[in-house]
């Protein structure tokens, strides 16, 4: 494990207390390893090390901590849900967003085509697969996978994000569910660009590869009101930032996004990747961790942040 | 309309801005209930008056504000879960409460027995008819309808709450589906207590008479941490606090809670009987308008509410 | 085995083929009980002998064979729902019983509530449980228990037909998911009599205890287009049968009717006591074996008519 | 109205009564055109004119009866999967089939792709489009579309059968619905073939142009245990024939396919084109009449034949 603490420009620095935590929850998370699964739903996914981990923290004051494989690069899958929901509330806004996937928790595994096909003619959130692949139809005639990357490199402040073509290949080679998803939407007549253009794009924005610390520095964005504390610069609306940390909080973490909410308490968005970003009240934090639990969250990266969140108290609801 | 400001401690002052809002977010309110219907589900709540709006607001400072309809009892119905959930974290725990009951947001609405068929024996929350009845059913035979009364009037500041007979009447003759949902939970084997009297016991809670000035009061007190901001007194404890704003967030305002989350983003109950209670940072705020939207929220609340965030910004996830 | 040939009135004798058929069935049904699994659902199912094993036939010269445990004694359960849609053909007539319960295949075992909860207000049909008591709710302010008991006696031709009362214990007690499904039909508003009363009278229905012979009976009847073929009487009108026929066909058999009416193509019912009517040209076949298969049908029953039907041609699609 | 009695071979001339019956039949059947609508969800077939009707009869012994609007092409539709299910039976064997396949009614629309997602991994009947599509893909390897049409010819004794290229063109590109089927199925690892050459031998299928003549020939053939009764070859198995003949009769006919058992009793099968085919007893009975009923069925064909089967005692269980 290696373990480091930086302070770049020492306005205030971490307390011995925060960094005790986040020690303690570095070795919670890789001794929960062994109890996970890496995915194997995509081939080159199931490639993973099991018993990685790494966790980043940074804060707005500069701080940051960073403990085991906060520097593997791993897809960053689901998490690409966020980047797409603020590009398309940044270019289309909020209507022209939400006229066309609804907000509501579905309760639902990750994959779930049923809610789909039941109730309404609108995936339920942009946080389903379903409602991620109708938010890309808003944006695939608008941007290129290009811009969309710079977008992402932006929010992460990671100039290393890139294609990971091994992972797209096998996306698109495992992808017949999204394709399916992607011609029912089509079929509803709710869809906004082409199906094969638009699960492209799609399989494309699930291949980035991230790392814990790109994880972080996103979720500081978001946890700052979508502003970038390094720069300064505003990357995301305020307005645009309440709704994306709404959706993470109540969609965020698959069929145990309730649960998250409940022990945690800080909105959150995981991929079966193992990534897991947390906009934690005035710190981002980034984790890696490929052994899944049976809902599809990296089990070490959930059990960190309970420790974390219960221990520093970033529970948003907490007094 | 009437208005009046009572400032007991004086200790903060509301500023005139925060008077101002309220007022025009009692005029929006009123303004809208000629789109809502009145339920009609319970013949007795059909008799409600659809123009009927109040709206009370009170604040850890001791201040409050008062319009319209705000004294007028109303059944307090799906508002009653917060107050089994609250019962049940204390006299039961957190563990003995969600080994019996999920966490998860469910995306249907109030009275879906679909979503406890497909999936899972445990209903998926608190916040749900399903989830309630459950949650009842771990109190049924460890509290008698007059211990919980007390603890609800305790919450609400309110020793007015009583059992409405009429109300209870017409849930004891209309409410088949709830008696189908504690016969389907016992042939599931996770009742937890005799259906007839569980399901009797969740009649009546239904049926306690509230205010939006009670509900005010309660909204406080989780809003407050689950200390009574006038007394002192803790009344529901901590960590038990931030799990009831957890899922009231997640899953108070049935299939609405999600784009309330966005643009509200206060933790809030409705009933169909055209309550509403809001736990905001620093204040509590009680609504009452039965005519209601076709979620079964009040539409004057919800109005209202989304004014009142906006321009105070009480969003959860604002910056 | 005991195996015993009857041939009442010499009209026809049995040719030594359908003898040899029939007693291979007989043995390939034993053989395959050990497969199954005794219901367990009800406390007093779950004594019945696994390895038991009953089979008669009678057909429409008069003729008979009977193998095993073709005179034990065990409850109708769902055979009961032939009795009960009978029955409100007789005293409702048509419109009056179709106005009522749908005639649609649902493909769904035999406790789903499911599907009553997501399409229509009315049960698929009247061979699942909704739609059986549904049907019941026709007869209760009708027919007292007695009367359905002396028509289901003249039906089977045995007046040994009694209510089991351990049984009948045993449904009351264990019968919640029934209960939550008469309660579902009543807040649907489609129930047309009192929801004990109907869940009663349908608990009843199915603690009738029967033999293999009585259900050999049953099936002549309607086998023979209503008329008992020993006495001459017309027992179920002619327009009648063939609705119970064709529902038999379609819905008879829990989630396997579609594959026996391809396989065996005969009309039948099969209830989870082990029981199995089958109203095959010119002939009834009952069948008792409490051995179930994953459907819930009796594994030996099915094993035996597939032998028969395919070694007889009786098939209803055979050319 | 054109009518027309042929009787090629004189064998058993047609009673004056069996005339009368299909003359009233037709009338019946026209009168009720009015109260269909044409189907929209592809363009070219809201082409068609709501007020056609044709019928045509064919028996065993040669004789043939028909009305309006017989020799009118249209697409077959659905009534291919018919043709779909006794080619897989014919190059794949029964197990070779209903190894992939179930053979549940299903109870559901002909386009439901919940079904699917629910309970099972493999669709619940040829019958319905998922299991046709599933179907499909045991053939597409195997057959070319040539080969496919030459065998629908030989069925319905028409040369004239080819693929309607507005049709196709039409189905091709509305198709999206049963891509997202095809895809499903893929994703879910059942699929036999490649998914894209699947759907489209498929959508070529269903764009196979027939008349109610072409239908009748096809019915005739079934009705007749798969023997040609012209020429006396054996086109279908007998062992395949009940298969199909079952299948017809449990999920012919959509939603309507229980009710269909019920009040005409033969094994069928509907298209939206308008078109259905019917295995009566000893005749081949098919049906053109664009205007559907709200279930999918030609309204129109399905009151015809309610008429005919109650009129000339066609119920396959009438006594």
């Amino acid at each position: 494990m290696e373990k480091e603490t930086e302070n770049k420009n020492n306005i205030t620095a971490l307390s011995a207390n925060v960094e005790r935590v986040f020690s303690e929850a570095y070795y919670i998370g890789r001794a929960s390893t062994a109890k996970g699964v890496v995915a194997s739903y995509i081939p080159e996914l199931a490639k993973a090390d099991p018993t990685a981990f790494g966790l980043f923290m940074l804060d707005n004051n500069g701080n940051s901590l960073c403990f085991g494989d906060f520097e593997t690069r791993f897809s960053i899958q689901s998490i690409c849900k966020v980047v797409i929901l603020a590009a398309a509330l940044k270019y289309r806004g909020f209507r022209g967003t939400f006229d066309h996937v609804m907000m509501e928790p579905s309760g639902d595994a990750f994959n779930s085509i049923l809610k789909l096909d039941m109730r309404s003619n609108l995936p339920f959130n942009p946080m389903i697969n379903a409602g991620a692949i109708q938010t890309v139809s808003l944006l695939a005639d608008l941007l290129s996978f290009d811009e969309l990357v710079s977008f992402a490199r932006e929010l992460c402040h990671d100039e290393g994000i890139v294609l990971d073509e091994a992972v797209y290949k096998s996306e698109f080679d495992s992808g017949d569910r999204n394709r399916a998803i992607v011609y029912l939407l089509k079929s509803k007549g709710v869809l906004m660009a082409d199906p094969d253009k638009t699960v492209d794009l799609y399989f494309k924005m699930c291949s980035l590869s991230v790392t814990a610390r790109s994880l972080a520095s996103l979720g500081l964005v978001i946890s700052n009101g979508g502003i970038d504390p390094v720069s300064g610069m505003r990357l995301i609306e305020a307005e645009h930032v309440r709704t994306v940390k709404s959706l993470m909080f109540t969609c965020g973490m698959y069929d145990f996004s309730g649960e998250f909410g409940v022990r945690v308490g800080v909105p959150a968005k995981s991929g079966v990747g193992g990534g897991l970003v947390c906009a934690a009240p005035g710190m981002g934090i980034g984790l890696y961790g490929p052994a899944l639990d049976p809902f599809g969250n990296s089990i070490a990266a959930v059990k960190s942040m309970e420790h974390i969140s219960e221990k520093l108290g970033l529970h948003v609801f907490d007094y």
